[in-house]
């Protein structure tokens, strides 16, 4: 345990880091994968469950917390870790993203945001200080500084107006957050698919001296490789000793990718949402148990999973279940998932220990390229 | 373990009775409730859960499981146990009762009930025979006759029309069922609310020599007074030294005053239908977590619980989580709610065995009648 927000670089391979996030409530071994807590629960999983299978932390969503239970609540019930019986150390997004993606009529200037609530309409404010305070109320280890998350495709002037703006916004929420030892504010560049802003961005963030760095704004829409040039472009121009996040990725492929670029720290609604609609991600690669090839199947997803529900269930159970929309498919399948992303994760720290990264991952890719068990 | 279906009286308390039914797969300590796993599942749980909570028995609905996953494919699939991993005994239905509350357009006669499917429409027919064929492909330890459950109030020649049906059906069904030792066929009582009939369907049933007798058509929107003078009337007529199970009952309260007459097994969808939807069985009596004056209550349900739903989360996030329409909500409340119908059968079970079942059932209804926590 530590008192202070820290950062140790415990090996490279590659670009590819292996390190810990350390601070009061826990310790991150990194790279990490964070499942989304959205509301305040990891969909259809008992939080026992999800610390077991391995997450040393888990994202909160600041737009959904501050609509129910509200902020302030949630501070008198002793803030969000008390609430939902997560002693560990918990990541908040800045509420900017849903704010841009799910809420209604919404005017944007260089103060804030006021946008309508996706639940009942409601009209609410964000602006970089009051995303700060909100996430120092749900008392959140790890907050982000409100940005503009531009959708692409847009044009070079308004990718560079929102980035630019984000930046100012990166130093009002500096000031806001004030010195907080045990805790961090992590920037976030943007830049959208421009090299020359996302270099912009990211050196310009480098100045403020942050306690840590996200990369947004990818994962939007464009292809693998586009976001994948802009790590290559953005990483080197980031501080070497603070961590990266690279928010809203991804998939397991993205993932390898991108921890061979030097990110730290992923998060993805995926493994859970894929679960709730009966995607399993396995080490053989994507199962759709909706599929009727497994309807008669009663081997288990993966008899060599640390998962119980990949190893004790069949195939013909899961995909009875997900046909008839009962909630136990979600609850085994988001199971599965997590366990799949926590292995993965533990399995490129392994690695990168042993300086075998790059045959980890391809090894990884070429198990998932042969392909799903053959029907029975 | 034991070969065969038996019956054993341990203990009785006026008419209250303890007892165990014993089968290959396993003992029902009785008076037993059983949770309902409609389409192989109890819905929200997993199966372990519900085993650690004390249930020894199960049900499960064959209307439900002939639609999906079809009972030919279970048998494929090793049956229903297997197909579940529920090693321990489980009690089918007959798929009358969902046949006529929940299929459409039905031509009913003596020889049996054509149907629509209420998820596609799809034609099906259900005899007596099939009925019990089905639950044989399902490998179901307790199954049920196939019987008429005519709606209240209805007309006396109705009833009795629908009763004197049911009766040639369970003949029926006892033939089809035929010799099978480790299982039993339970005749169902009907007659509605005319006591001599419900007289004469017991009757003519016991005259049947079947293994154990099911109490139909109750629970279905009459007063409790009428069910209870209902079991008043029917249980003298059934066979002492057969286990007496009430279909679809019901409360804690129904519980406790059917346990008082002589009945052995329930089945129920309340705990985990109303847990769904926010509300809580406790000792203190009924909880909706929807009300807002928990929203800020840091309490948790019931600190004397044993169930972790009860006692490690409290009000407050119970209430965000319901409210939010998060499936851990469902999950928490359905734990806690078939947690206390488990606790109650085995405090109702103590207390016949040491002869102070009345004011056991004194002291339950006393302390919910006090009422919930105060609000903070």
């Amino acid at each position: 345990m530590t008192d202070t927000f820290q950062f140790n670089l415990l090996a490279t391979d590659g670009k590819a880091r292996r390190g810990t996030v350390s601070m009061p409530r826990g310790e991150i071994r990194t790279p990490a994968f964070m499942p989304v807590g959205t509301v305040g629960t990891v969909k259809a999983m008992y939080l026992d469950q999800v610390r077991d299978l391995g997450a040393d932390i888990i994202l909160g969503n600041t737009y959904h917390l501050m609509l129910r239970p509200g902020p302030e609540r949630v501070a008198r019930l002793g803030g969000l870790h008390e609430l939902i019986r997560w002693p560990y150390p918990i990541l908040t997004d800045s509420g900017g993203f849903q704010v841009m993606s799910l809420s209604g009529l919404r005017k944007l200037d260089e103060q804030g945001v006021t946008f309508k609530s996706h639940i009942d309409g409601s009209s609410h404010y964000m602006s970089p200080e009051r995303s700060i305070e909100i996430q120092g109320l749900l008392d959140s280890d790890i907050q982000m500084q409100l940005d503009e998350c531009v959708r692409l495709p847009a044009t070079p002037d308004e990718i560079e107006r929102a980035m630019e703006m984000s930046l100012r916004w990166a130093d009002r929420c500096k000031t806001a957050f004030g010195d907080q030892p045990g805790k961090a504010m992590f920037g976030i560049v943007q830049g959208g698919d421009v090299p020359a802003l996302r270099v912009r961005s990211a050196e310009a963030l480098a100045g403020l001296n942050l306690k840590g760095y996200a990369v947004g704004g990818l994962a939007v829409g464009e292809p693998q490789a586009v976001m994948l040039d802009m790590l290559d472009i953005t990483l080197p121009a980031l501080p070497h000793d603070k961590p990266r996040y690279l928010m809203g990725v991804g998939t397991p492929d993205d993932m390898l990718k991108s921890v061979a670029r030097g990110i730290d720290m992923f998060d993805c609604v995926m493994p859970t949402r894929a679960g709730r609609h009966g995607l399993a991600f396995t080490r053989r690669g994507r199962v759709n148990l909706k599929n009727a090839r497994h309807a008669e199947d009663r081997r288990p997803l993966d008899d060599q999973s640390s998962c119980p529900a990949a190893r004790d269930y069949s195939r013909a159970y899961l995909h009875h279940l997900i046909r008839a929309d009962e909630s136990l498919g979600g609850m085994l399948l988001t199971w599965n998932n997590l366990s799949y992303y926590q292995d993965l994760m533990k399995g490129i720290r392994n690695a990168i220990e042993q300086g075998r990264f790059q045959s980890f991952m391809e090894e990884t890719q070429e198990e998932w390229a042969r392909g799903d068990l053959q029907p029975v």
